[in-house]
Order: structure tokens, then C-alpha cells, then sequence
């Protein structure tokens, strides 16, 4: 080792890359005999981990140990295949090779000349999403953060295209079942509260276009700038997906860019039964959709699509001196120029490792099993008594109550769940009240882990209710 | 291997990591024996890597053959020890390691919940450096996926606190020698082309105060709201630093928000002679400094700090219904509260392995070299007649000009030493004049880099001149 050059000798990184190997194959083996993870206290965390920076290197064996027994048990298995929770990110372990591999060959996917194969494999494969979710061949995309960024990348492209990036009186409007990243985005972007309408949902939970209609009309009669719509492709708290056939011609006769928010829900469209509950889809002048999610990748794997593909250019492209090496051919596509990252990650090389280890047969029929692991979890919420459905299966997503629980019970319905360990699903609130939540998008859930988790529940709230 | 779970058998797990870390070792050996990299075409890209997604997954030896022929050697090095362009990510292979383990756990660093031993390290990591860049300690901040959305992060914060998010009349400041991820920022959060004053630079191409009290001035006269002023702690061009402290007296005094980007040199200050160089870095409100740069961590990696720490959660804070289960004790940090992403990765593990297996005083030896080997490359430079400086070293930049070399020849050296591949460096423009620019903040360089490198510079111009 030469510490100063930070720099390992050989055997020192075979070494240190096999003990990590060796971790993540024991993490992943038997998964499902293992609990969903553990929170941790503050000052539990702070009394391991705090400490001034160390001033010597210690050796990799001992890092490690301190890893595996204050961090790493610390922490929620997300890719657990009983983790219902807010949701899951599946996850796979190719994919986490493949962001070892990016990490490795530290990859710089921001533009042609520092990676251009990097750059050319993020075609490829937007290309396939784009095409898989039935976008049209002129959307680009770009992969970023996640759906946050997503979101803030479409709608900037939006207040772009709809705005010219002049916000006096602009208006979005979007349904009180919205993710909140996007309100975020839209505040980041520079919408002040009283520019985003949160409107009300129909008994499915979908944005209502009768009220939508109504808004935009009285916003127009007082001069304001409506701009854009935001429908949801799989709303998380309970898998609405917005009428968007209905949103696009809307948006289309009144001059209003609609952005689909498919973080959750979108990718499902590479399979068959996801297309079906996603239709409208390909109308989207913008969609966000995280491979983190239900594309089955390691954080972080965001997506952006924009239907009209040169308008990311348009709206994000910056130049610099020193950059003028970079910008020459035009057959060269710069990522940075598509999005708000300069330096970027090589993040399409997971999902390119992803599709080329498993093949596209096997991951639509992994996107297809968490639709019917979700109907599988209605059909016996529906077998027993005492729980009421709340909404039934809808994009891997069925919420419940049970009956007699008192509001403030399921919060301690939850953390019990999570203290018992064997499983963990999270609450929510669905008109109003408190109601159990499952997501059921991993593809290494077996009906059996459905069937006891509601057996774990009902008698946890059993407890609770004595 | 259950392909349609997208699960691996402990042993092809086993075999697909050690290849993975196989060949890493092997491009980490020898870097310095290697070439700087390649860029290719499009048209021999897409050849190798467009086809449709493979219905069915492929061995992995095989998946490995692909990108071993086609991928990795078509990205440069940004990690090799002659790579001197732009600004260079020298990284570190147990950083990677680190990358490797937290996409292999599928951290989820959002919130204490799911991430309570990443959210603690994430306190201590960042408390790290926030400390070892002389910041107080009430400064608070996070990791991010680079210098733009730190960048954003920071003057989304500035916004927030000076202009209550309201952008009529409001106008910010930098100067012409500031990173266009800046003015990329400052448009994302809604600001025109018109409330951005590029000023001019004095002889050491730092921001002229004396332009910035006349600009700050003559808006204030129209009725426009200065609100923030953005100070270069290494800006990329030549290494320029402000005059951070009267910026800071200034902003003071005119109650404007200082914002520094130090994206690419405010690591530098966790060293004696960075910390020499950056004086008046602990006076800003918000500071943005990139690990993946100087700090020498793999892509990606930001971090961004606010001197009064309980702005960043005033100005991102979201909830959600379904996230109910997430916000509750207040000593648990949720830092999707402090940034624009909610899902977020685990990115101070790999900062805080490197610190445990290197130790801070290598790390710091490790920045003092880069300054040391900028000014080792401008004493040989001095020697050299055919070469003229431009900009003697400063933060790790040397710039400089071959005699008698036309303005466009420049772009052709560049090109001629990618074609070559022992060495990397790119050209500049420099009071409107073209210039070749060295940044040396790799500590694996060595002397003899910098010579040889030097002397093929030198032939492969004499060829041009020919």
C-alpha cells in the first residue's frame, strides 16, 4: 500500500474486493430466512460511529468488522422479499456488479469524449425502455438520481417548452394523490404554492378531469398561464393510475404539456398486464419512471423520457471554455446536456448488465409477478375477516384496515412489525383514515411470505386490540 | 439461477463478483503502463452495442467478453495518473469497494427509517469535512451526485432564505470565470438570462469587487433585489480563487448570500496549503465541494454545506402520506429533507472507507501533492522556450501556450494526444485566446509524468508547426 497515493497493492484489492464480494453473497443467500432490517437509535448509531477522522489507516478486516456490526444490520433490507413497505426496491445482484464495475472503472457518462461508450450504452438502453414502454421513437431519455430528478428534469423541460421559463401566472395542477417530489420540483423550479392546484380524486383515486377542466377555465378567466398537468402513472399511496387518454386529449386541446409521473408505476409497462392498466402512457409529453423500483436496480437508477426528444437539449445545454474539446460532432450525444448533471455516472451500464445476465422473457415475467402477488394478497385479505379492503389490487398496491383498530394504533401496528423483524409494511392514510398498505413488487416473494406476514399482522394487531 | 426472480445461486454470485473484482485488479494494475483511454465513434458504438433487449440472458463470461472488448476500453481514464484534463476524478480502488457495498445492501440513505446507520454516517462523514474545511459547526450538509446539484442545492437554499422563493427583480452575481453548472442552477430555480450578472475578472481572473459593488449598485437603483453573490473557491479555468473574505464583507454588509462553488477545489482545504489557499472559505453561507474530484472518490460523489444548517430542511422539506411512518422522532435525521432527492444512495460510505483504510494524513499528503506536482509542471514549463505561460499554478492549474501555434492548431494537439494515449490533456480559452491547461490533482502522478508528458506535448506541436 502507498497510503499517500491512496493507492493499494494487487493483492491488497483482490483481497478487499473478494471480502465484499463474500459480504453480498452471504447478505443475499437465504435472504428470506434473514429479518427485513433493523432502525437504530441516534445515540446507539453515534456511539459506534462517531469519531474524529482517523488519522492512520486501519486494516480492511477490521473496517469490515465494524461494518458488518454497526452498519449493515442497521438498515432496511429494501430488497427483502417480505419489505412491503413505502416501495420496495427489489433490486439484483448483477445490477449491484454493475455499479461496482461503473464505480471501478470510475466512468464519466456526462459526454462523448470522456465516455463515449458509456454514453452510447445509455442509448441503447433508453432506447429499450422508450421503446418497451411504447414512447415514440423521437422521445429521449436520459437516467438520473431517480425520481425526484426525474420529475424536476420534465417539468423543467416543460416551464421550457409551455413558459419559456417565464413564470409570472404560470399554473400546474396535479391531484392530491401526487407524489410529493413533485410538488418539490416544481417549487425547485420556481412555482410559488399558489401556483400548483392539488385537486381532488375520484372513488378510484384519479385525478378528476371534470374538476380539472374547472380549474384550468377559471384560471384562464383570471389571466393566469396554465401549463402543464401532471398524471400519474401508479400513484404510490394506493396504484391509481390517472386517466391518461383522457389528460393527453385534454392537454392537447388546451395547449398544456402533461407530465406522467411513473416513478412507481411506469416501468410495469415493459410487461404485457402493465401496458394494459397503463394505457395512455405513450402520451406523456414527459415521463419519469425508476429503474430503482420496479425495474429491479440497486439506488440509484432514475429515467426520464421526454416525447419531443431535442427539447432536453434545448432546455438544458450549457457550454464553458474548458469545456470546448467536448462539444464538437454532432452524431456525439452529451448527456450532461440533457439533464441537470454535468459529471454523471455510468448508471445505464446495471440495467444493460441487468437485461443481458437475465433476458427480457425473465424480468417482464418478474415485473408481472408483483401485480399477481398484489391479487394473491387482496384474495386472502378478502378471506379474512378481520380485515376490511380499503382499495383493491392496483398496481401491486392493496391497502386495508383492520377492523376495530383505532388511528393511532397503526402507527404502533407498524413499529411492531418492524421490531418483530419477519416482515414490514407501512401504514397510510386513504380518505382521511389510517389504513395498512402492501406493495408487492419483488419478484422473490412467495405467496407463502404473504400468507404469513398477514398472519404476523393479524395477530400483532390482535395483541393491540386487547 | 431463478431468472425469472432475477436471483443468482450463491455460487454464480460467488463467481460473477470475483470477475468483477478480477478485473478491476487487473485495470488497476499498471494504470501507469496503460493508455489514457479511447473515444469512439458512434457509428462503431452502435455497431457493437445496438440490438434489441436479448429475450433471453446470456453466461456471464460471456456478458464480461462484451464489455471488456467494447466498453471499457472506449471510456477514458479519468482515474490514470496522466490524465490531466478537465478535472480529473483520480478516485481510489477502495472507494469502489465502497460503492460496490452499498449498492450490493441497497441502501436507502432517504430517511432515518430505512437508512438509520447511513443516515448516521452520512452526520459523522459530513461533519468530517465540514470541520476540515473550517466551517462552524452549525453548518450542516450532504452528499449529492455532483457539483450541479450541489450547485442547486445551495443557491435553492439562497432563494429560499433571501427572496422567499419570490424571483421578480431578483438578481445574482458571478463572474465570467464561474462553472456554467452555476448558471445552470440559477436558471433551473427560475431565474432569466437577465437576473444573472456575469462581471468581469481582475488580472488574477478572480471577481472584481469593485464590479460587483457598481453592478450591486446600479441594480439596487432600479429597483432590482440583489439577493446572492457566487464566489470560486478553484475555479475550473486556471484555478482562480476569489477573495473569499471581502466577498464575505461584502455580501455582509449589502446582506447578500455568499455561495461558494468549490465543487472542484474546496476539498483542498481539508490540507495546510489548500487551507492557505481557500482563506474566508468558512464565511459562506453555502458551499458546494466535490469528493468525486479532489477528495478522490469515485463518480458520484457531491456534498454541499449551509453555514446555518436548519435552512436546507426549511427549503426541502416534503411529506407524503404514505412516508407518515417515517417522520417522527426528532433527533432522526431524514436528509430527503435536506436535498431534492428522496430515494437516495449510500454515498458516504465509500468516503468514510476511505478515510478508515488510508487514514486522513495520507489523504491530506495526498492534496498537498497536487498542488506540489502543478507546481513542478510550471518550473518545467519555465525551462521549456517553446512554451509560454499563461496562468502559473494555482489550485493544482497551469495553463500555457505553445509559440507560435495558430488558435485552431490547439483542438488538433488535443486530439493528436487522445490519438496518442500516453497522456491527457485538454486546451482552454484564456482572455480570449486559446491555451493548453494541465490540472494535476492525481497524487499516483509522478514527476516523470509530468516530464514525458511535457516532452511528447512539445513533439506532437513541433509536428503541428511543421
Amino acid at each position: 500500500m502507498r497510503a499517500d497515493r491512496l493507492e493499494l497493492d494487487r493483492e491488497e484489492m483482490r483481497r478487499l474486493g473478494y471480502r465484499a464480494v463474500d459480504m453480498l453473497v452471504e447478505e443475499w443467500t437465504g435472504l428470506s430466512q434473514k429479518p427485513v432490517g433493523r432502525k437504530a437509535g441516534r445515540e446507539e448509531l453515534m456511539a459506534a460511529l462517531q469519531e474524529p477522522p482517523p488519522r492512520e489507516g486501519a486494516p480492511p478486516e477490521v473496517v469490515f468488522e465494524r461494518l458488518a456490526r454497526d452498519v449493515f444490520p442497521n438498515l432496511l433490507r429494501i430488497h427483502h422479499p417480505r419489505f412491503f413497505a413505502f416501495v420496495p426496491g427489489p433490486s439484483n445482484f448483477a445490477a449491484a456488479v454493475g455499479d461496482f464495475l461503473a464505480a471501478g472503472h470510475n466512468v464519466f457518462a456526462g459526454n462523448w469524449l470522456s465516455g463515449s461508450a458509456a454514453s452510447a450504452m445509455e442509448l441503447v438502453v433508453t432506447g429499450w425502455l422508450r421503446d418497451l414502454c411504447g414512447l415514440a421513437p423521437g422521445a429521449e431519455g436520459l437516467f438520473v438520481s431517480g425520481g425526484s430528478v426525474a420529475n424536476l428534469t420534465g417539468l423543467a423541460v416543460a416551464r421550457h417548452a409551455m413558459l419559456g421559463n417565464r413564470l409570472e401566472g404560470a399554473v400546474a395542477y396535479l391531484s392530491e394523490q401526487t407524489h410529493s417530489s413533485v410538488e418539490r420540483a416544481l417549487r425547485i423550479l420556481g412555482l410559488l404554492p399558489e401556483q400548483i392546484r392539488r385537486l381532488g380524486v375520484n372513488d378510484h383515486f384519479q385525478l378528476s378531469i371534470h374538476d380539472l377542466r374547472a380549474a384550468v377555465a377559471a384560471d384562464r378567466a383570471e389571466g393566469k398561464r396554465p401549463f402543464c398537468v401532471v398524471g400519474n402513472a401508479g400513484a404510490v399511496n394506493t396504484g391509481a393510475v390517472d386517466p391518461l387518454n383522457e389528460l393527453a386529449d385534454f392537454c392537447e386541446a388546451e395547449d398544456l404539456w402533461l407530465h406522467v409521473d411513473g416513478a412507481f408505476g411506469a416501468a410495469a409497462a415493459i410487461s404485457e398486464r402493465g401496458r394494459r392498466e397503463l394505457k395512455g402512457l405513450d402520451r406523456a409529453d414527459s415521463l419519469s419512471l425508476d429503474p430503482h423500483k420496479w425495474l429491479f436496480q440497486p439506488y440509484e437508477a432514475g429515467c426520464v423520457f421526454v416525447r419531443q426528444g431535442s427539447l432536453l437539449k434545448e432546455t438544458f445545454r450549457i457550454t464553458a471554455e474548458y469545456l470546448r474539446d467536448v462539444h464538437r460532432p454532432s452524431e456525439e450525444v452529451h448527456f450532461c446536456d440533457r439533464g441537470v448533471q454535468l459529471t454523471r455516472g455510468f448508471r445505464s451500464l446495471k440495467v444493460w448488465l441487468t437485461f443481458q445476465i437475465f433476458g427480457l422473457d425473465a424480468i417482464q415475467r418478474a415485473v408481472e409477478r408483483g401485480f399477481e402477488l398484489a391479487d394473491y394478497g387482496e384474495e386472502r385479505l378478502r378471506g379474512m375477516p378481520e380485515f376490511e379492503l380499503v382499495t383493491s389490487a392496483k398496481m401491486a398496491v392493496v391497502t386495508f384496515r383492520r377492523r376495530g383498530l383505532s388511528e393511532q394504533a397503526y402507527l404502533e401496528v407498524v413499529a411492531r412489525m418492524l421490531e418483530d423483524g419477519y416482515a414490514f409494511l407501512t401504514s397510510t392514510v386513504i380518505r382521511g383514515k389510517a389504513a395498512l398498505r402492501l406493495c408487492t413488487i419483488n419478484p422473490r416473494t412467495t405467496k407463502e411470505d404473504i400468507d404469513f406476514t398477514l398472519d404476523r399482522l393479524s395477530r400483532i394487531c390482535s395483541e393491540l386490540l386487547r
